[in-house]
């Protein structure tokens, strides 16, 4: 078992009931995941549509079937206790908020962990590279596209993005550095023109807050966690468990050893 | 003594005089080079200017005083007889045009050799990019900026660019491409908006044929191996020596061999 790292700690408060909320600034310089539990029926399919969609889906652990602990991502993780909350959905729609999923648990549900935003937006941080949604204390704005995710089974649907305004310096500075983290999302996706990807009116996302997208700086499109949960909202599994947004699962991953070069 | 190999070939051809054009198509995957023959006094200098900015002045290979070799870029390169043509600066004047400068050789003179944007123009037509210039039998647009470059002692100026019209896919991917070869001007200097680096009239290139950018590109701009051009010509040396624009050096060293990771 794994002693003392600041991950770890982070999730024995949160197993123990001590922290209930978001995670974000927890555990520093460690990967923080978005969690998608679904019956074995529907986790082939998930696996495979999360392969065939690396960049909104980069699956970074997942548990053998009726296992609640991944290994790959911490020693002695234990998915039904380790993250804040949690959401139940029954048939697609939100059945419940749980703090503790040990009740839920079932022989055949397999956990998936999708890596998330959190670390590339610290390598960008770190780079020097300003954020305009953390400066402001918002919440980055997302939006859906008109670009097709390539279905995988009952799971498909069009591609969300986030946007993060930047200066063209930044921009070329941003793409090298998130070209690094293809565990993260990546490179992103698009830049510049927002109705080349079917977004209408760019102070009107779908998620997140109106972005203040000033007329020197380019719009930077990265592939988002959240179309995962659209593709299984619209497969409509009988029983499907998330996080709450914002409330991860905070990973004995260190974000700076996610990049490939 | 190399054998054999193309760009051994080519210069064995242009050093008898079988070859006296343009050496874009010779010797396809080895690396050609920009010549600046400069006077000892002026070469430290310049070696430092170029080490002050090396995406327009990438660097190499270097001379020893007197000596026409470089066995760094290619054993047995003498840099007097194995480029097509030359151009002999005096005072910053341009004074001939010739074949070969083993008359114009002493012993205090210093050959630089820069990268040139032939060898990530091939990187990216290898990953698929279409390069507009090239379609069109062009040259590529190249514009001054309000860029200084770092001085150093009488070397100074502005950067000059080069421009690629691109998709937004195309952008992010060609940052990424060129971000692998620093030593041939590596990744984009700019994206976006030429007048935020002073290029007023983007149809009115300073040197190049005009570029056909269309609504949904974007205009994606690399320091140009122009710029030290500029900076030597104000510095006015009492002599200069250079290729003739498009009669490059080949060198030994391989395209894919300059990327570093």
């Amino acid at each position: 078992m794994d002693s003392g790292n600041p991950a770890h700690q982070a999730r024995i408060e949160i197993r123990a009931g001590k922290h209930r909320g978001h995670t974000a600034g927890l555990a520093p310089g460690y990967v923080q995941g978005n969690l998608c539990v679904l019956p074995a029926d529907y986790a082939t399919e998930f696996a495979t549509f999360c392969q065939r969609n690396p960049k909104p889906c980069p699956l970074i652990g997942m548990s053998a079937p009726g296992d609640p602990r991944i290994p790959t991502l911490a020693e002695g993780l234990d998915i039904r206790t380790d993250l804040p909350r949690y959401r139940v959905f029954r048939n697609g729609e939100l059945a419940e908020e749980p703090a503790d999923i040990t009740g839920h648990w079932r022989d055949d549900l397999v956990a998936f962990v999708l890596g998330c935003s959190f670390s590339f937006e610290e390598a960008l941080l770190d780079a020097g590279i300003p954020l305009r949604h953390i400066e402001r204390g918002e919440n980055v704005a997302m939006y859906e596209t008109n670009i097709d995710t390539v279905p995988a089974g009952r799971f498909r649907g069009k591609m969300v993005v986030s946007m993060r305004p930047m200066t063209p310096a930044d921009v070329i500075r941003a793409i090298q550095i998130t070209s690094r983290f293809p565990g993260v999302h990546g490179a992103p996706v698009h830049i510049g023109f927002p109705e080349m990807i079917g977004i209408g009116k760019i102070r009107e996302p779908f998620l997140g807050d109106p972005p203040d997208l000033k007329d020197d700086e380019i719009p930077v499109f990265w592939a988002c966690g959240v179309t995962p949960q659209i593709a299984v909202a619209q497969a409509r599994p009988p029983l499907c468990i998330t996080h709450k947004p914002g409330c991860m699962l905070i990973t004995d991953l260190l974000n700076a050893h996610m990049a490939v070069f």
